[in-house]
C-alpha cells in the first residue's frame, strides 16, 4: 500500500509522502483506529530518511488525519469518509441568458483556432520579445524592499495610490484637465468598459460607437442587453452628417469611441473631428467614453490630445487607458480617469466585483513606469512596430487585391475586399495554414462580411511576406 | 518659462523636462512653430547636461510634440490645443441603481473608520508579518527564469495551467471527486462568488444561506437581486429543522454554505451536519455553493471534508476556494472547482469581465505552492493564529461579559452580548480608541443587533487584552 507510492522530482518527498497517506485515508484504505508503520520502518520501506517520515507524519498531524499516541506511534483519525451520494445536476437548465451570451460570444471558442505551424495574423497582443524582463525584474525586487510584505496583503479598491498619483501625471501630460476627477485601477480595459457599462446603463438602452468597432466592446455592450447603434467610419474617423443623424433619430444614453489608432481601422480621428463629435454630442448631453486603446503607438504626425481634454474643467469624458497592447498586458492593469463622484460608485462597484486589482502588478508596474523605462520600452517598441507596420502595408499592397486599405498605426492593417466574403478566404486560406479575423465581428449591423483585420505584431516578416502572398492568391483565386 | 521646472530626485532628469515642455506646448505657453531653445543652451539654463535635454527633444519629437528642422534646431508641432468648451454632466442622474446599491452597501466607505494609534479588531485579513517574503522572490525569480516574458502577455481565461493542475491535486487530497469536473482562476473569492450569480440566477430568485452570514456574500446576492433567506445556525452549523421549513415553504433557486470556520461565527459545521444538509438540498435539487474559506486554519479535531467530497462523481457543489484569509489576499487568486461544462459557461463570463486574472501572480503562487512552502507556512502560521486565538478567547472570557461566545478557529470570534446594541458599544469604544465590526452586517434579517465580531490577526497579544477590557467596561457600564 505504501510502496505504491510514485514520486516525482519537483516536490518535496515528505510532501508526496503526505500526500499519498492523505489519499489512503480519504478513500477508506486506511481506516479510523489503524496504526501507521514507524518512522523507522516506513523510511526502510521506501528508501528515504526517517526525517522524511518524520516531517510528513507531522502534517498529517496537523490536518488532523492521524494522531500520535505516546510510545504507541501514529494511528488514523476519525475522519468520516464513508458517506458518499451521487447528486447529478443538469447544469443547462441553471445557465441563464447572460451566461449563454456570453459563451455564444466568445469568439475564442467559436472562430477558426492556430494549429501548431501555421502562420496567425489575428493576434494584436504585443510581441514579448519586446518586454525589458530585467527591468522588470528589477522594479519587483525594488518594490518589494521598499514595500515589504505590506504589499502581499490587501490593499485599496481604487487602487495603489502612487500607480494612481502616476496615472495623473501621465494623464495630465496628454492635455487631459484632472482638476475634480479621480482614477480607479482595473484589471485592464475590459473590467474598466464592463464597470462602466454595469454603472450607467440598463437593458435596452442605446449606446453610439463607431461602426466597426473594437469586437470585445460590442460583446460587453451586448452582454448588458444595450441597443448598440453603429456610425460609420471614414478615413478621418467617423462620419460626422452620420452620427448627427443617428443622434436626431434615436434617444442615446452613452457613447463609446476609440479615436486614436482605432480597432480595427487603424484610423486615427483628426483633431477636427474630435472636436465635432464632443460639440455633436454635448448638444444631446451624451458623456462619451474614450478608449485610450493603442494611443501610444503613434509612428508619425503631430501629437494629437485625446477627447478627454477637450472638456477642460468640464466631466463629460470618461477615459479608459491600458497600456495592455503594449505593454505586459498578462499582468492585466488599466485604468479610468473621471468624474470624482462617479469614480466614487465606479469603486464601490469595483470592490463589490473583486476587491481590488494585484497590488503587486500595480506597484512593479508603478515603478517600472516612474523610472523611465516606459520611455526607453516605447521607443524601441515604436521603431520596430513602425518598421514592421511599413512592410506588412508594402506587402499587401504588393500582393492583396484590395478595395481599400484601412490604419495609420498600431499593430495591425485593416482590409475592405472587393464582393468577396473573407469568411470564405480565411476556409481556403486555412487550408495553406494562414489564419486571420474575419471583420464581420466588428461590426454593429452584420455588415463588413468583405473585411479583414490582419495583426502583425507577433509575426515575423518573412512570415509576413509569404502570409499575405498566401491570402493574395487565394482571394485572385476567388475573382 | 523653462527655468521654472522643479526637478524631483526619484525620476530621471530627461523625463521631468520632457514632460515640462509637454505642458508648456499643452497649456498654449509654447506655440506651433514655435522655436526652442538649442540643447547647448537649455542645457546651461537648467544646469543639467545636454545629453539630457537632447534626450528630452527625442523623445518630444517621437511623441508629436516637436520636430527638427536640420542646421535650424527645434520647433512646436503643430499640436492643435486650443479648442475647450467646458461641458458638466450631472452624473448622479445618471448612475443606476445597481452601482448606487453597490455604494451604500459599501461598508468600507460607511462603517466606523480606523484612526492612526487606534486598536482595530475590524480586519481578519492575515498577519502579514507572517508571509515569507524571501520564498516569495525567490518564486518570481524562479517563474520568470521558466517562462520568461511570456508570463507577461496575455494568457488564458481559465487560468494558469500548472496552478491549475496543482489545485486539482489539492482538492482531491481534501477529498473532493475531480471526475468531470473544472477549475476557473478567479480574482478571490469575491470574484468567484458573483461569476456563479452572474451566471446562474435572475433578479428575484431565492437563494439560501446560513443567518448569519459573510457580509460581501451578503452584499454580492443583494447586488444581483436576489432574495436572501437565511437559516439560523447552531453550534454545529445550521439549524436542520429550519433549512428543512425554509426549503419546504420557498422555492429556492440556490444554497450558499460556509461549512469551514463560518464567517463571522468561527463554526465549523460537523460532519452529520454536512451531510444532513447535502441530503435535504438534494431532495429539492438546490445546488450548493461551497465557501472554503479557512478551511486550511484548524487548529484542532480530525480533518473535516468539505461538502463538495459528499457528491462524489456527482456534480451539484461549487466549491469556491481562496487562501486570501491565510496568504497573500494583495495578489488576488481564487478558484472555482465545479461540473466541466459550467466552468465552460462561468470561463467566458470571466473573460467578458476581466480577460483573465494576471498571469504573473498565478505563476509566482504556483510556484511558491508547488515547492512546498505553503506546508510550510501553514505550519507556522497555524501555531501563532491558534496561540491567539486562545489568547483572545480567555480574554473575551475574563473581560467582556457576553451570553454566547462563538467559533473554533480561524481569525476572529463571535460574540453575542445580552440584550445591548453592539452599535451603542461601538460608538463609545470609539471615544476609547478601540473599533470592531458590529453584527449585525452579517444577518439577512436585520437581527444580530447585540452582536460583534472581533478579529484578531493583526493586533499584538497586548493590544488584544487592552482592547478586550475596554470593550468590556463600556459593557458592564451598559448593563
Amino acid at each position: 500500500m505504501f510502496i505504491d507510492i510514485k514520486l516525482d522530482k519537483n516536490t518535496p518527498v515528505y510532501i508526496q509522502l503526505k500526500d499519498h497517506i492523505c489519499e489512503l485515508i480519504l478513500r477508506g484504505m486506511l481506516r479510523s483506529g489503524e496504526k501507521l508503520p514507524s518512522t523507522r520502518e516506513l523510511a526502510s520501506i521506501l528508501n528515504v530518511s526517517r526525517n522524511t517520515v518524520i516531517n510528513a507524519y507531522e502534517f498529517l498531524q496537523e490536518e488532523g488525519f492521524i494522531y500520535m499516541e505516546k510510545g504507541k506511534g501514529a494511528f488514523v483519525s476519525d475522519v468520516k469518509v464513508n458517506f458518499q451520494e451521487k447528486w447529478t445536476v443538469d447544469w443547462s437548465s441553471h445557465i441563464n441568458n447572460y451566461a449563454k451570451a456570453s459563451e455564444e460570444l466568445d469568439i475564442i471558442k467559436h472562430e477558426t483556432k492556430w494549429k501548431k505551424g501555421m502562420i496567425s495574423f489575428k493576434s494584436i497582443a504585443p510581441d514579448e520579445s519586446l518586454f525589458d524582463v530585467e527591468e522588470f525584474k528589477k522594479s519587483f525586487l525594488n518594490r518589494i524592499s521598499i514595500e515589504g510584505e505590506k504589499i502581499l496583503n490587501y490593499g485599496y479598491a481604487q487602487g495603489y495610490k502612487p500607480l494612481i498619483e502616476y496615472l495623473f501625471k501621465y494623464m495630465s501630460n496628454k492635455g487631459a484637465n484632472i482638476e475634480d476627477k479621480d482614477i480607479l485601477i482595473t484589471n485592464g480595459f475590459t473590467e474598466g468598459f464592463d464597470l462602466i457599462l454595469s454603472s450607467l446603463t440598463e437593458k435596452g438602452d442605446k449606446i453610439l460607437c463607431e461602426n466597426p468597432t473594437h469586437n470585445t466592446a460590442i460583446k460587453i455592450m451586448k452582454l448588458h442587453g444595450l441597443e448598440v447603434v453603429g456610425v460609420d467610419m471614414e478615413d478621418d474617423g467617423v462620419s460626422i452628417d452620420k452620427l448627427k443623424e443617428k443622434l436626431s433619430k434615436n434617444k442615446i444614453k452613452l457613447s463609446y469611441f476609440i479615436p486614436s489608432y482605432h480597432n480595427p481601422t487603424g484610423v486615427v480621428m483628426s483633431v477636427e473631428k474630435r472636436v465635432e463629435v464632443y460639440k455633436a454630442l454635448k448638444v444631446y448631453n451624451i458623456p462619451i467614453i474614450e478608449d485610450g486603446f493603442n494611443e501610444e503607438l503613434r509612428y508619425s504626425g503631430a501629437h494629437v490630445s485625446p477627447i478627454a481634454s477637450l472638456s477642460g474643467e468640464g466631466n463629460s469624458v470618461i477615459y479608459i487607458g491600458s497600456f495592455s497592447k503594449i505593454l505586459f498586458p498578462g499582468i492585466r492593469v488599466g485604468w479610468i480617469l473621471a468624474d470624482k463622484k462617479l469614480i466614487n460608485y465606479l469603486e464601490s462597484v469595483k470592490r463589490s466585483r473583486n476587491i481590488h486589482t494585484s497590488s503587486l502588478d500595480q506597484a512593479i508596474f508603478y515603478d517600472y513606469l516612474s523610472g523611465g523605462n516606459f520611455e526607453k520600452y516605447i521607443k524601441k517598441a515604436r521603431k520596430v512596430y513602425k518598421e514592421k507596420y511599413e512592410f506588412a502595408v508594402e506587402c499587401a499592397k504588393k500582393y492583396i487585391p484590395f478595395n481599400k486599405l484601412f490604419g495609420e498605426g498600431g499593430l495591425h492593417i485593416f482590409i475592405e475586399l472587393n464582393d468577396i466574403k473573407s469568411r470564405e478566404v480565411l476556409e481556403k486560406c486555412y487550408e495553406k495554414g494562414i489564419i486571420f479575423t474575419p471583420g464581420d465581428i466588428f461590426y454593429t449591423d452584420n455588415r463588413g462580411y468583405n473585411t479583414l483585420r490582419l495583426g502583425f505584431s507577433r509575426v515575423s516578416k518573412e512570415d509576413i511576406e509569404k502570409g499575405f502572398k498566401i491570402i493574395g492568391e487565394v482571394i485572385k483565386n476567388k475573382i
